[in-house]
């Protein structure tokens, strides 16, 4: 006895595949699309579909975006002589949010991690090493999550880079912009309480 | 400074529509999206055009098939005389899950609501009777759910079949199965006792 017909369950079956969908709220996001097939389905299929067709990883930086090479290293402005170094794109659009950094990119695609087995050939760490001596960059900002796999990928970069001559910096680690001392963690704290300044 | 290419800024906007994704999520859900190119996104695009293109609600019951008329209308063997009256199309799935019920279903499409100004003519509500009347139909089951709303829609229907000669009943109120006394409200226990059977 069919529940949907087949092209249906399967949407749901794809749907149900994102992160924070579940095949029951899979079933209800289908059902919505299916009441508004003009308004939305269509449209969202059709920008899905060109999404998928059209985004490529930069050939220099590893960010997506719809060209060979994105429009962060294809903008001269941007030549600062310093890449940030990040995991993800995720963080590419979050350090873009914060309309702070001038300079250029350099994503990972992920941290070191002996349980993964993800290797440094696995990782685009080999390309940032020859970027920085072929760029002749002057500042490599280590902007990699504060979690043991993230920082153990942020040493093992500043090894492969050492005798280049590049100066290697990281974020600050300290109490967030607004933040409560009553609610920090210990770590955060200790690290904020380290690397005091003067007033 | 563009944090994310504008088709896929276009992406996430129209995922966080989806109910259970907000803007946050739904930006999540396109990350993955993007690593899944080949794998994930460019079917699920394919799928959801496809739906979006093809289906219709079917011209007879209201439930969403490939074709003018669904699977169920046009399955003989579901002409049983009985028909069951539901909201949406998510309760023909729920019911078809179920497995009993082996006639054909219609589709109403709400509940009458005077907060939401929808009334008879905006439902399924002639059709029905009308149907009701074309087929011979020999029993209308009312499986509208157990709210004012769904209620009131109900008692409706009800009033405008009267005098069709067409059997109408109800979905059964009680405990239900693997339900424990100690977590049900008061007015499902009363429901119950009241229709009590003989054990």
């Amino acid at each position: 006895m069919a529940q949907a017909p087949k092209e249906i369950e399967q949407l749901i079956d794809l749907m149900a595949r994102l992160p924070g969908l579940g095949p029951r709220s899979a079933r209800r996001a289908v059902l919505m699309l299916l009441k508004k097939r003009v308004q939305v389905m269509a449209p969202l299929a059709r920008v899905m579909a060109s999404v998928a067709e059209n985004a490529r990883d930069c050939q220099i930086c590893g960010n997506i975006s719809g060209a060979e090479v994105c429009t962060i290293c294809s903008d001269d402005r941007r030549a600062t002589g310093e890449i940030c170094v990040i995991e993800d794109v995720a963080d590419l659009w979050a350090m873009e949010r914060g309309q702070v950094f001038k300079g250029r990119y350099h994503i990972l695609g992920g941290t070191l991690s002996a349980l993964d087995a993800i290797g440094p050939d696995d990782l685009r760490i080999p390309a940032l090493v020859a970027r920085v001596k072929d760029e002749g960059t002057r500042e490599v900002i280590l902007a990699l999550n504060a979690t043991v796999d993230g920082q153990t990928t942020a040493h093992y970069i500043a090894e492969a880079l050492e005798g280049s001559g590049v100066s290697i910096t990281s974020l600050a680690q300290g109490v967030p912009i607004g933040g409560e001392l009553d609610y920090l963690d210990d770590g955060t704290i200790g690290a904020a309480l380290r690397a005091r300044r003067q007033f």
